[in-house]
């Protein structure tokens, strides 16, 4: 038979080999070779230089010195002016002690246990669990086929999907299908999956707002494509201006840089301020215009306190393309929500949606293949998906429970935020927008010249050296606006308001009063 | 305050503003303009080519078609010669009817109901849970932190680490530490991790073994990097040849490319073949020679039959180093391990690891820094490995019946694994080598000329005829060898031994049978 051995380089688009000349060989028989010279290790010169470039400053060098911290509270409890590190950093809110509804819980837990579902008797089943609860499991499993352990379709099982639409549907107040649902692990593979299909390299720029998500500019490093900054402004509690967003475009697009996307984040991260119908209508007009998809992060809209409205883009998008025949019908909408944000806080489940609106078929069968490379997301991380967006309703029997806990959550976050918004407003140096949504305060810092002096010394940024000195003094671990992105000149730093307790903010003041006096000038 | 509008384009580094120049701008208030043309919808030419070369055969056309004749059947269950479809085409052992083991699911079951462990009263929860499952779940409860739904480290849970490194030490009898290991959504995720951070676009080649999993060549092809083939030779029940490896990589650096890694996959997928330590001893003296990372894919590792033996690369790798000092210690060695494979089966579950062996300090950094930016791996998948490699043990109370599971399952893919093999043999034009591992056979056809004939007038390769018609006839879903890669001029196709039972595989003799007699020249 023929065997080949000559070093072609395969095609990247085919696995089968392209016809060519082919080298009779016999298998080696010769002993492992000793004579040698070994060659070097790998060193960061032989990396990735976009990998080199990605940053990610949520889990940056702050929190990694609070792991630290961590590690030697725990071994030496009195070694530190703090007995434990409050992780302001990330919205991780069960790692901070909210609890998980118990009715998600209860349907993961008999998911995971389809025998206990099938053969134990439901008397003895509803001691444990409730009763709609383990119907809800059997309902799932069936659309399941069975088994949380086998892989799914890959763009997510199909009758999960469906309650998503419906979800959809119910909240916009406009049809949604199926089809048009893809489901993640969280948001962020959706947006990794996005910008690796929409960018082309340095040919393509993605529209991000300063300050963003790191998660955006690390991807785009990872593809090496721009991001092209849009400020918010943070006088008018971080709004867009559409004027400056067709600025950007128009001046990219004179560098020979194609804007393909634009990501709103909405209620945003880091700002937790939320967009009025108008200024989505705005973008929507910018996108119109040129051709422009625009990625909605909206993974925050149940995260909406004092009053506040969430609009979704897509509710806006159509009722836009209603008012105006014809105008808005080019638009492509890539809507992303999460179980790791809201009141469930299932961060470690992966879950998420992602909903693609007015994407032609052939650029959703690529969305397609591509998530088949990487198979399927969790299946329980679906089921959860299927669970936030259609919890018990009224009449069933966790209802009122399922209702207690979400409004205990909702009102313990809104509370939080309010008195650490309230404790900013009264001390010196420090200021910060009204929160509205999200799990964020982003208080900008009026730093005094000799601590900017000091971080220039230590050749860090300013915000960063007050969030190092807040982690050493209090054990708080925050993020510094610098990983954010933010006007220059200017200083910031986010905070989560998930910790509970109150004390937490009372040692956060007493450090910043002792610190301003500090580096008073 | 100062804000800004220039079309900059952001640095990838840096999240913070380059200092340059700014233009004071005030928010427009105009309303949503209506007076633009809108530009066109995203087409291919729009998409990342890259995106557009990865293909994915196992979720390729074949089972494609396989999801149409599936709904066509729901929908009008006698409207095809068979009554359903055998998913033969992808290693997914739950969705074929492979029964979860007990004790995995009752762990996970309580993992998701934390108020069910620490509340109910352990003889009411011992009525329907094992008493070493309710243990474990405490233990791996205090593990995680109280709850699987906060996000985990990003290089996963470190009790859950010690747990593989423990498992590592046992099996290989050297020592391995929880540092080195990485928790992953799958072996999938490890792979696009490491071929992320070692590919440098087209100056990058990776050496995959002919025929592969085409995951190797999709993510390649992601990346935009060579893949450099190595033939496995069939009639040596696809082994490596040393030689020819050391040809490929001189045939790719005399071309510019720098070969970086090497990948192989044992026990082999599609192949069903194991390497000899001899062969993998090899191996690593080309890798050592020319400095090559070894990626070592053993996700099969559990599943070897009929007296076969695995050889970790990891062990053969520190006999090496121990037998010929200074010679091989500069080897890196990626092994990568999976839930969803093995007994275990729970490919829906996304669990996994990959251990970092000899790797510098700096790379395994930007591992960790790559991973954090996806935030962590599924927490359950990463309990799912705890449980992989730490299942019950004598004298618990779950491991008769855990042993009972496993040997079960073990023995119905031998036994399945051989039947199929042997209808094989006596049927003409087609011949398969003996089955030792892994989940898949990898036959050879020997197709008559009519029906290469016939494939090439439908302009498909005349392995894709085979198993499109064997689909159609029978509905049995299998890949093409062409989706794998095969000596030109020679057909193949992948076939699981999952299904269940043994009418299909009469079913698909009959029609080899009819099949041969149809095209026979």
């Amino acid at each position: 038979m023929l065997r080949v051995s000559s070093g072609r380089i395969l095609s990247q688009v085919r696995v089968a080999m392209p016809h060519s000349t082919y080298v009779l060989r016999q298998l080696s028989t010769t002993g492992v070779c000793q004579t040698f010279e070994p060659s070097d290790k790998l060193g960061l010169q032989d990396v990735n230089e976009n990998v080199l470039k990605a940053k990610y400053a949520v889990r940056g060098r702050i929190p990694q010195r609070a792991e630290e911290l961590k590690r030697q509270l725990a071994d030496k409890p009195s070694s530190l002016p703090f007995s434990k590190i409050i992780n302001a950093n990330i919205g991780n809110p069960q790692q901070l002690d909210q609890k998980p509804l118990t009715f998600y819980r209860q349907v993961l837990s008999l998911l995971q246990n389809p025998d206990m579902v099938s053969q134990v008797p439901r008397e003895k089943l509803t001691q444990i669990y409730a009763p709609d609860a383990v119907d809800r499991a059997k309902r799932m499993l069936d659309d399941i086929g069975g088994s949380v352990g086998a892989y799914s379709h890959s763009q997510g099982v199909q009758g999960f999907r469906e309650t998503v639409a419906e979800f959809i549907s119910k909240r916009d107040g406009v049809p949604a299908s199926a089809n048009d649902i893809f489901l993640t692990a969280g948001a962020s593979a959706a947006v990794a999956n996005i910008l690796s299909i929409l960018c082309r390299g340095k040919e393509t720029g993605v529209l991000i707002p300063i300050p963003q998500y790191p998660l955006y500019t690390a991807t785009l490093a990872l593809n090496d494509s721009h991001a092209l900054a849009y400020y918010l402004d943070e006088e008018s509690n971080w709004s867009t201006d559409p004027e400056q967003i067709e600025h950007v475009v128009k001046d990219a697009q004179a560098k020979g840089i194609t804007p393909t996307c634009l990501v709103v984040i909405n209620p945003g991260n880091p700002t937790g301020a939320i967009l009025s119908v108008e200024a989505i209508e705005k973008i929507f007009s910018v996108a119109a215009k040129h051709g422009i998809v625009v990625i909605a992060d909206e993974v925050y809209q149940e995260n909406v306190f004092h009053g506040a409205k969430f609009h979704s883009m897509k509710q806006v998008l159509r009722n836009l393309q209603k008012r105006y025949p014809g105008k808005y019908d080019n638009v492509q909408l890539a809507s992303l929500h999460s179980t790791s944000k809201g009141v469930s806080g299932e961060c470690g489940q992966r879950g998420g949606y992602m909903e693609l609106v007015g994407f032609s078929d052939e650029i959703k069968q690529v969305f397609l293949k591509l998530a088949s490379i990487s198979l399927c997301p969790v299946v329980t991380g679906q089921a959860l998906v299927d669970l936030m967006v259609c919890p018990p309703q009224k009449g069933e029997d966790s209802y009122e429970q399922d209702q207690n806990e979400r409004t205990s959550i909702h009102d313990a976050l809104d509370q939080r935020s309010s008195l650490l918004y309230e404790t900013f407003q009264r001390l010196e140096g420090i200021s910060c927008q009204k929160p509205q949504g999200a799990m964020y305060l982003f208080p900008r810092l009026e730093l005094p010249q000799k601590a900017i002096q000091k971080a220039h010394e230590l050749n860090i940024e300013p915000d960063e050296f007050y969030c190092q000195e807040l982690l050493e003094e209090t054990g708080i671990c925050t993020v510094p606006g610098s990983g954010f992105g933010q006007v220059p000149g200017t200083y910031h730093l986010r905070t989560t308001f998930l910790a509970p307790g109150t004390e937490w903010i009372k040692a956060w003041e007493e450090f910043h009063k002792k610190f301003y006096h500090k580096y008073h000038d």
